[in-house]
């Protein structure tokens, strides 16, 4: 589930992920499956820059005792070296003071400027760089001796596996000076991907120079540069700051400043490519023009910065660069070209309509079958193993409860055996054709409550219920099939964030309501003993008076109970526990024999503490403790975890809680019928065309279940790969619908909340690499086998009975709440409803509020409230027959909506819906741009990142669902500018 | 208890407390009980300037509908109109771009300067500011008309309580333009301090002006001027910035930039005694010198920066610039000078020899009586309510389980009532007359310990217990006078964090030792009925075996039982509860006639339903939900609230769970004893001389188990007004140990935990006055009046016990646990144990961190925990009699840790012991000084806020502690700087 997680999902769907972009190399084999963006491979497919590891060496010791030290390190963030501690800092955005800045441009300027320096070692590098008029010989001599000289490096042994996989070290062969022992052992270099390559910046008070030395060198081919970097990379960039003490701690500051320089990216572009000292002057005013400035009176300096969870866009800071040059009208351009121009890209494939009958079904296969290998390929990982764990025991769980309230529908026309054969078989053959494999197929709630109402409808007419129900099957099959044809799941469009979460906030509810329920239902299974009650007593009374009497007369010896019973001068009757009654022949009287004390509360605790423990452990993941390995198993595991220990408390203490049972019978619930219904049974003919009534209803129902999950599923932020297959999906939904009515099994659709929790469970994430760099999100582990898995063990679980009895019920239904609570705590309507509950001083700084004035924030959350009130109190009535037409009524009032909010608020509270998408240019935008002036208002797809400073929040109006396509693809933004700003800026 | 909020208590002492400081405007009544620090009042007692409110006017839409509106305002940090929303932003750190700085000085260079403007009016404002060359009479007109347009404000009602306690508005009489209705009513008014100024910056596009206009004004006599702001404060700074649209956004920028200079403490400092333009752009440039730069690469500029919980020192800033003038050796110098020169400022009074018999006694005595009349008007607050009722029950339980564990311990020579009664009388005298009033008396654990080997001595050699226990009393209580007498309590600096920390976790753990060890005790009392036990059962029998049979037999009908009883066949036994079977003359028999089912699982469900709803409402206090002042209420009262929760459940529940009993008679509870025990007894005379012995031992475990408490309540960062009395304290333990040993009844000091929850119970929190200022916190109401009420209360419940009978024991277990859990989290030492499970990228960022290497902190660790684990391991075995010397023994470990750490390292992991104090500064801070660059890397004292930009970490390392006369106070850096620092900027 970890749903809890999708916070994350959402922050790593609102940034671009430039962190990993930036270390991918873009040398690499195209669109592997682990990089599944290559957006980041830089302008118009060229590979990008080399990744720059930056290290500061400075000079300290003036006048006694000279020795180089590496002082900082900067990849993506800079590390200092903590002197008294002996390490390196944690990783932070650097921070500068402005004057050192200023001196170094100066210094530069006056400075001696080497591009593509053709030295090919160390040693050639420094005679190049000390020919300088101002120096005697004796002077360069002394100077070039000191350069020389081995530098201290701190190197910190940890256990860090490679980071990109590959854990071949490139070898520096075109190097003269090998590196050192010291730096090939650095276990930093394995977190640098290959090609990466090395600046270093010297920088220190030298006191027999007469005036300060500056030096910045570019090199034709990057060499290793000896022990001067703590990791043996090639090096690009060589930086000299010397000078006499009359600049204090200036030297530190400035050789700070060069490093941070090289490490922002534009500026290594720029100097990349700088003809000239001009060019890298221009490079550095251009940096200066854009620093964001911190007042001293309301920032410590010496305060450091945690790295943003998002780093700033590189397209934004083009876009910024774009529009000073080109005006206003060229963003807005960009963005209404992508609006307008690229009509066919707009929506994603799947949702295309291709005019032709079962044409969207057909495309699907199409585009399924070519996944259809990886879809085995891609489960070898040990995270589908505790995927197929968790959602086995979840969807058993399900099985078993379902089963039961399955029975009390239908008096015993199906049950617990037809619910464990049924999610196996439909589970099974949906997992292996559908277009979404990812889908846990469950009789879900709504269904059932119809199902119910069949029940008694064909009771109340003394239908013979089966007959009957297989002709509703087959009406809604024939119903679905010709949704199929006519590409009807297109309309999933309208389904828009107000539809989807109204209907996951129910589902999710309802999970919630049910294992409560049925948790609380078992103090009335074990009641509580109150001091009102009768006690706990129960005789074991022995069938003929007086006549068996010596048998138990002679045991006393060893038996306490017949102590006991002698004391009282009885002698039909002892105290014996009821089964120990039994085997003795006796009969177990009195009005607790069947009461098991404690199991209620033991119940209650075993049901708290599962759920805690899940929730708790999903926390470890994002917690400082353990080693990441450590962290990631308790994470992924959470849910087994806490199941397993609570069977461990269960059988430690080993009371009668109630067990996970399953039938020992492999037959039908329903005596005297056989697997296959037939087709009449005792109903008059006509019957089969009635059953198209109740079918219709059905059919809306099915839809809407088995699409809105599916929308819910194939949203873009979870980043899916191979596609989403509406019409296909609905299409095994019928064919299945047929076999199951067949067979008297249950009906199945996609069921939310356990799929959700079964992709949660497949989450891919990057490790952080580069220092300081946030993990991302990278998709989902897209496959069919662990579904497979699952359900393929729910149909052996028919006979694991000696297994299955070791799992307490309480503790599944306390995971059952987990895997509610997380669902619903997932989506943004759950963190509106939050909103009601702060004052507006209190509340996070979202996108959201910073658009839509709070009332009409609040307004648009309490009509989705009553909504979900609505369809819980007519689900829970008589009129539960007409629910699949309220679910329907979302999308209405969905549609209403637009009478009460602007377009503009739609778009921050949810989305577009189709044929509004093409208006809100000319109407929602505009008054944003012209008023607020920060490049922060522009639309809210554009607005990435603008909670990054804030640290815990999320800024959840920025996710994109799957029909992000309104949104601009960073591709299409990368065509249309890079060529204009190539143009302008690049110089040779 | 609330030490997880001691976290707070270190970040507010690790700040200085600049917000609150700047609010104060300082023409109050000098240091009133409610603004106990006056550091800030400024340089040399002069007050410090008013409090600037500053506000940006823009002009929009031209050129068809030009207006003005508010579209940010600065107090201490930004706010931003959310034009979308209609709100105000959450307050943030003011970030700008560089250009903007730099436009905004050019145009100011060029435009109009008009310092100590004469102006009474907006009109007069107008007509002078306008009055430029540029501008034909025509256009001056426009401009005119234009500028006295109304402005727009957005005026958000909140309900608002006023900041400073003074209400009454101040009247802007000398200003001939009235404020608006709107303007008064605004609630930012009441939260902006009497005294304040406005600062308005009117900016925008004005396309019919030919060049930019800016004008830069300080009025003489600050005006109101009239609707311009949105608070009717006089306006001291008015500065237009108009122009062409060539410069498109950079009017909005630029006002900005102006916003954020005047909202800038040094630079508003500057520009009040500016005496021309040249002044003004020197102060300008100055900002920019100090302005913190981050780089574009690594840092979005639209982020937003929460508001640190620190803001930057000015104190030093001033110091940095002093430093820069007069070289590395000015700060270095003051810092000597205050360790050496100040000596007899180094400790506080308390803590200085006098010299003189009893003269630190008869000192504490009379710092005390003058404030004893406040002892109890300081109580007229509703938080000393629930600290009463928390601290009552908390005391109560002590007083009853520490009663049982006595009882058994010297076999009923004293009991419940003796404890108490013991608890009331000591608790009551002490806090009339002691020292420290927060300080809540109990019988300890390692004093019980002590009490169990003498009791079970004088068994073994037949003696009389109490007689012998008397002198045991008398001695100890001469030894403490002795102690008393010669000032012995100067020693308590000697106890270093070391001492503090290992003593406060033994008592932690004792804590939750005790509460989880009397809850599972409780499943031992209730056994849980397993499977494989006898069943619940029990007859009841009736003593004459077929006598009585008609007579329940009659009463058939209407029981039940007896009819199961019928059933069975039986006439001398039925299945009747005991109580009723006792009622109707029958005798229970079987085997669980006592035992009661479901009370153990329901009193584990008590026990952690309080523990956790205790710590959940606590965080209640800090999080989003809940207007502010409901949420202080559910965090005040949570353990109360907790336990009223848990005494519901139960009540509801109506099981026969162990409720709290109290003795119904008032009789000492060894048999034929009066209350005053008899000198001698039976034992021999020479047993009151060898009783000085035993009392030895006990008199230093009760100087340390005293002292080392008292130390901790007094520390630093409670920011306690009133001071300690560490003589006077010991004097009245010394007294009641007397008192108490005549009586009978048991031994009394100081106990951490629940002094330490007394004192959380009364914290003292600013109010958040400026937007976005963090709370801040005050220091903790000290005063009498709860301490005693409490034990009034624990006197008068010995007749109480129909009220107390309701709280089940569970609950109280419950709290206990989460008293003993909030201490122990509460203290560094926990913090560097988890540093042992963290690795070492994950740990937090803190100063400690970064001046000691890991390894050093784990070792210190280490040998914490060892000492820990001894003085466990001691506790409880026989050896326990040396525990007073194993106590002692923890000051010697620490002395001889001086052996294997540096006096660098100590001063980071620990503190100094007295003598070393003065040996420091050459050795220690020498190498930091000399090589680490930054200005952060200073002594531990003086890096205050190096985590502010961390949010969440606390920067546990800079608490300081009642010893702190370490550190430099800022009184004295004020006074040694100012004067400099004055002469060299200040203009006229």
């Amino acid at each position: 589930m970890k749903l809890p997680g999708q916070e994350e999902f959402e922050v790593s769907s609102a940034c671009e992920n430039v962190p990993t972009g930036e270390l991918d190399n873009g040398t690499g084999s195209g669109p592997s499956p682990d990089s599944p963006s290559d957006i980041d491979r830089g302008e118009l497919g060229v590979p990008k820059d080399p990744l720059l590891f930056i290290q500061l060496n400075e000079l300290l010791g003036w006048p006694q005792a000279l020795e180089w030290r590496e002082t900082g390190r900067w990849v993506l963030f800079e590390e200092k070296l903590e002197v008294g501690a002996g390490r390196w800092s944690v990783p932070h955005v650097p921070t500068l003071a402005l004057p050192s800045l200023q001196k170094l441009r100066s210094l530069l300027a006056e400075g001696l400027v080497l591009l593509d320096c053709p030295a090919q070692s160390f040693l050639e590098l420094v005679e190049q760089v000390t020919r300088v008029d101002s120096l005697s010989p004796e002077l360069r001599g002394q100077l070039q001796a000191l350069l020389l000289q081995r530098p201290q490096h701190l190197i910190q042994p940890t256990g860090t596996r490679p980071c990109q996989g590959s854990a071949h070290p490139r070898e520096a062969s075109h190097s003269e000076e090998a590196p050192l022992k010291e730096q090939r052992q650095n276990p930093l270099r394995r977190k640098l991907p290959p090609g990466a390559e090395a600046g270093a910046v010297l920088a220190g008070e030298l006191g027999f120079l007469g005036q300060p030395l500056g030096a910045f060198v570019r090199l034709r081919d990057p060499v290793v540069l000896g022990p001067l970097t703590e990791v043996p990379l090639p090096s690009r960039f060589f930086c000299l700051l010397l000078g006499p003490s009359t600049l204090g701690k200036g030297y530190h500051e400035m050789g700070r400043a060069m490093a941070i320089l090289l490490s922002d990216p534009q500026f290594q572009w720029s100097v990349r490519r700088a003809s000239n000292l001009h060019d890298l002057l221009a490079a550095l005013d251009a940096f200066l023009e854009e620093v964001t400035v911190l007042p001293p009176g309301r920032w410590d300096p010496t305060a450091r910065i945690a790295p943003p969870k998002c780093l700033p866009s590189q397209h934004k800071r083009i876009l910024s660069q774009l529009k000073e040059v080109q005006g206003p009208s060229a963003r807005h351009g960009a963005l209404a070209e992508d609006r307008y121009g690229h009509q066919p890209q707009l929506h994603s494939p799947e949702l295309q309509r291709t005019g032709r009958l079962f044409g969207g079904l057909i495309q699907d296969v199409r585009r399924k079958a070519s996944w259809y290998p990886s879809d085995f390929l891609d489960a070898l990982h040990p995270q589908c193993f505790s995927a197929v764990l968790y959602i086995y025991l979840a969807t058993v769980t399900n099985a078993i409860t379902f089963g039961g309230m399955l029975g009390e529908a239908t008096s015993g026309a199906q049950g617990v055996l037809e619910s464990f054969l049924g999610t196996a078989v439909a589970g099974a053959a949906f997992c292996l054709m559908a277009g979404q494999p990812l889908t846990i197929l469950s009789s879900t709630g709504p269904v059932l409550v119809f199902e119910r109402l069949l029940f008694s409808f064909s009771r109340d007419y003394n239908l013979d219920y089966l007959p009957f129900r297989l002709w509703v099957g087959i009406w809604v099959a024939t119903f679905c099939l010709a949704l199929v044809a006519t590409e009807a799941s297109v309309l999933v469009r309208y389904f828009t964030r107000f539809t989807e979460e109204g209907f996951c906030a129910l589902i999710s509810l309802i999970f919630i309501y049910d294992a409560v329920g049925k948790m609380l239902s078992l103090t009335s299974a074990y009641p509580i003993q109150r001091p009102g009650y009768p006690a706990y007593g129960c005789f074991c009374q022995y069938p003929d008076l007086g006549g068996n009497e010596s048998q138990w007369m002679r045991t006393e010896p060893k038996d306490r109970d017949d102590i006991s019973s002698l004391d009282l001068g009885l002698v039909n009757a002892s105290l014996l526990p009821p089964p120990e009654c039994a085997r003795r022949g006796g009969r177990p009287r009195g009005p607790s024999c069947h009461a098991v004390p404690d199991i209620a509360f033991f119940s209650l605790l075993l049901f708290l503490t599962s759920f805690l423990l899940a929730m708790a452990l999903k926390h470890v993941k994002t917690s400082r403790f353990f080693p990441s390995g450590v962290r990631k198993v308790l994470g992924d595991f959470s849910s087994v975890l806490a199941m397993l220990l609570g069977c461990g408390l269960d059988s430690f203490l080993g009371l009668a809680t109630p067990k996970l049972t399953v039938p020992s019978e492999f037959k039908p619930t329903l005596p005297g019928r056989g697997w296959l219904v037939s087709p009449f049974g005792t109903n008059p003919w006509w019957l089969s065309v009635a059953a198209a009534l109740p079918a219709l209803l059905l059919s809306i129902l099915i839809f809407m279940d088995q699409q809105i999950t599916a929308v819910i599923l194939n949203r873009a932020e979870y980043k899916l790969r191979k596609g989403a297959g509406f019409h296909l999906d609905l299409f095994c939904v019928a064919v299945l619908m047929v076999l199951m009515s067949a067979l008297g099994l249950p009906w199945y659709v996609s069921a939310t909340v356990i799929s959700l929790a079964h992709m949660d469970s497949l989450r891919r994430e990057s490790r952080a690499c580069a220092l300081g760099e946030p993990r991302s999100f990278l998709g989902i582990r897209e496959q069919r086998l662990t579904g497979l898995v699952v359900f393929i063990l729910t149909g052996t679980s028919i006979f694991l009975a000696p297994v299955l009895k070791f799992i307490p019920m309480p503790v599944l239904y306390g995971i059952f709440l987990y895997m509610g609570v997380a669902a619903i705590s997932s989506i943004q309507f759950t963190k509106r409803i939050q909103l009601l509950f702060m004052p507006a001083k209190q509340q996070p700084d979202l996108l959201l509020l910073r658009h839509v004035p709070l009332s009409r924030v609040h307004l648009f959350t309490a009509i989705q409230l009553a909504c979900l009130g609505l369809l819980w109190i007519i689900k829970s009535t008589p009129a539960a027959i007409i629910f699949p037409l309220m679910l329907l009524g979302l999308v209405g009032v969905r549609k209403a909506l637009e009478r009460v909010f602007s377009p503009q608020e739609l778009l921050w509270l949810d989305e577009l819906m189709p044929e509004k998408e093409r208006s809100i240019p000319e109407k929602g935008l505009e008054p944003e741009y012209s008023l607020s002036g920060d490049s922060e208002d522009v639309s809210p797809r554009w607005a990435l990142s603008g909670e990054a400073g804030r640290g815990g929040e999320s800024p959840f109006v920025q996710e994109s669902s799957l029909k992000s396509n309104l949104s601009i693809k960073p591709e299409d933004l990368i065509n249309t500018i890079i060529p204009l700003r190539s143009s302008l800026t690049q110089v040779h």
